[in-house]
């Protein structure tokens, strides 16, 4: 019997002391038998001691030209978002923030079916808590989104396939984002599994389409697609999937011919008036992490991990159903 | 001759002094000689004197399960809200707020052609006297609407008929509406007929729909049936009137089997985001108010009253054609 | 030979030193040789002298009823807002403001093709310099926007042709706004030729629309016809063209019929929910004043009036077409 690392799970049941608090925050305890079961068969340590060795790219950046940047997201078969994601995207962001050339950076995905979606339930221990601090006092991840949303670089979030959770809260923290009418699904999910999402969507959805839209959007927690995220204003406008690359090539190539300075000015005066606080986006991380690790999160997470979730293309594809057959439990 | 209780409107012009501000606010004092004897040809003291003693039941409480309730407004003709609703609804919120087990609650109506109208404006003295004022300080109507909003417990407005007045206002302190898009009615008629709406709409239309929309729906004053409300955001969603219920009911019930703090937590931070605060609902009541006392509004209401409000029902279906008559005169 | 007035450019080039900051951000210095040619050949200064004579009145007001007014713009070719245009249009706002019956105001245009569109970028220097500064000590223009949106009165924008940059401004600046689908355009193109929009619709358009449509507005620059200005809430309702007329004739008619003191009260609720402070949108202006000052904005607007802004009808109706062309460049 080979020695293995400490998943998450077993970790927190022999030595959750030792854990600190944002460990926990990011990482359910998922202490279900049936749940523990699951991470063995999968045998994710392994493959994660893998990626460690292999640094795994899961996001790639085209500089197409010194001014407009493409960000694909390349993390078969679901684009999940884990702890290994944050050092990689956090150095994208760092590069955009840098780079006094760029003006805009559109955001897409390689993985069909899926933009990118939820965060990864089964990571390795070391993975999140060897995350460093961000000096604004935020968590690494909504400290992120909150970057891209103040930097003078334009960020557009090109829509195709399923955006969940850290999916739909990183399009919600660009500047704009378009979507697939026919190949677009946006959720934030977390409701429906116990959970209270984290990166920031009950401060940025009820300013992008109002609360009665955005208390259906969180509460109802169900997938929508395109066209009603167009009506809802959840995205800027949704294209029948062979118009849509088109219009964002070409609104992108439009911007990256314009003046920086002026970009940057007039971005910040719309966030003075469209953007929530730093404080506000702590609280909803706060409360996610409060969240993951209540008994009713931990049962219904562990119940979508029976079921497939992280594993079965039907589960990931279909959550707002799952989520579902979970409350009809 | 039998002995009757005063009127609104006598009582005022007999004692005037001895009414509280509160009850002043509430009640126009309709002076007109018009109104009076319209009032005295409906004979509402005497309606309102059984009333009291029967204590009529206006509004019912089903609780389907443990977790989803609804509430329905059988108050025919016409749904009207008046002060003698107010404690029965105050009952009915308590039972919301106090339910550890309750997830969500559809408001709607049983009364054909109204999901709740406009305030009632010859009700007797006592019934509004009596109301006891509110912890919060907001006198109870609007106290009630911000407790909706404020409750863990989803709030969802089911529309059919007319929303004027109290009904939108109740309807925009929920979480989310869905209208019939072929029988719903949503108006703020108020200003039409020189009054200030009292329960909140100034505070929230223009949130959830922006500065422009919002004035033209308080200013305008006209009726906005389902596909405006849906286009304007004023409701979620319309839909064609046979797929409204279902589409209602598999939505509360989906609700109803998440996690009650995971529902709280949520909604708590969406609220720091969109609702308003108590002064600025308050300052809405007072203008009101002041409103409600002065000639421009005793005039325009007393001749609505001649026309046949509250008695007739296509004054009462027609609300904003017949405020455009009162425009032209 | 005769004797010139310094124009704009010269001026500055001459004794730059002179002018002072307010005078400095409405203009433009446009040093480039291009440019200063196309100023002699068109000889405005000479226009503007014969105008200083005449004082031509660019703005009509209609008073229909002592309730109801038509301010129309009349300045064609194109409807060009400029210091001239600016005292007289602060005597229309002082009059709305001052006038006691007035309920309602609709601004609209009589030059076909034009609402009213941005800056003029070759004005006698004498125009702008004696500018009166308004008592809020916001400059005159975002001054008198504030105004109007804060004025009792009841304003709105009729848009049929073109509405940029100030024409935009002053649109968003009414309490509503009405277009029409098949020839009215919007937008803020002031990114796309190098600057900041000075009159506001940084504070305003995200109120309004949400962060992401506005900052596709404001960052794309691009032309917004009437049906997607409808979508995302740039406008109210957009009607098909023969329908506009009569729907905003019917509106305004209404609205003048109503309380004067309802309205006002009712207005000034929403104001607090909706309308950005003083300072918000000095900065905006502020920002301008500088953009305008920066080499990259001289360049871009140089080469604009080198295509022929504000004199070809082609460059002044595809602005979004010909600011793409100075992108590419």
């Amino acid at each position: 019997m080979k020695v293995r690392q400490p998943t998450l799970t077993s970790a927190i049941a022999m030595s959750s002391k030792t854990l600190t608090a944002a460990a926990l925050l990011l990482l359910p305890t998922l202490a279900l038998s049936g749940q523990t079961k699951v991470a063995e068969k999968v045998d994710r340590t392994a493959e994660a001691k893998a990626d460690a060795v292999q640094e795994h790219v899961q996001i790639k950046v085209d500089k197409r030209t010194p001014a407009y940047w493409r960000v694909t997201f390349d993390n078969p078969p679901f684009n999940i978002f884990g702890p290994e994601t944050i050092p990689q995207m956090e150095k994208v962001v760092a590069a955009i923030e840098s780079d006094s050339n760029l003006r805009v950076v559109v955001f897409e995905s390689d993985v069909p079916g899926f933009f990118l979606t939820h965060y990864n339930f089964t990571p390795p221990l070391a993975e999140s808590t060897g995350l460093p601090s961000s000096p604004t006092g935020l968590h690494p991840l909504p400290d992120m989104l909150v970057r891209i949303s103040k930097s003078p670089v334009v960020s557009i979030a090109l829509i195709r396939g399923r955006a969940t959770g850290v999916g739909s809260e990183l399009a919600l923290a660009c500047d704009m984002r378009f979507a697939s009418r026919q190949k677009a699904i946006l959720s934030q999910w977390e409701v429906g599994a116990g959970l209270v999402p984290g990166g920031g969507p009950m401060a940025r959805l009820p300013r992008l389409m109002g609360r009665g839209r955005a208390l259906e959007v969180l509460l109802g927690s169900d997938d929508i697609n395109g066209e009603l995220a167009e009506e809802y204003g959840y995205v800027n406008r949704s294209f029948d999937d062979d118009k849509l690359d088109p219009f964002v090539e070409a609104l992108a190539t439009r911007i990256s011919g314009f003046d920086r300075q002026a970009i940057a000015d007039t971005k910040r005066l719309v966030d003075f008036a469209s953007l929530p606080s730093d404080p506000e986006i702590a609280a909803g991380w706060d409360a996610f992490i409060t969240s993951v690790q209540r008994p009713a999160a931990q049962k219904k997470v562990g119940r979508l991990m029976e079921m497939g979730l992280q594993k079965d293309p039907d589960v990931e594809a279909r959550l707002g159903h799952y989520t579902q057959t979970l409350a009809d439990e």
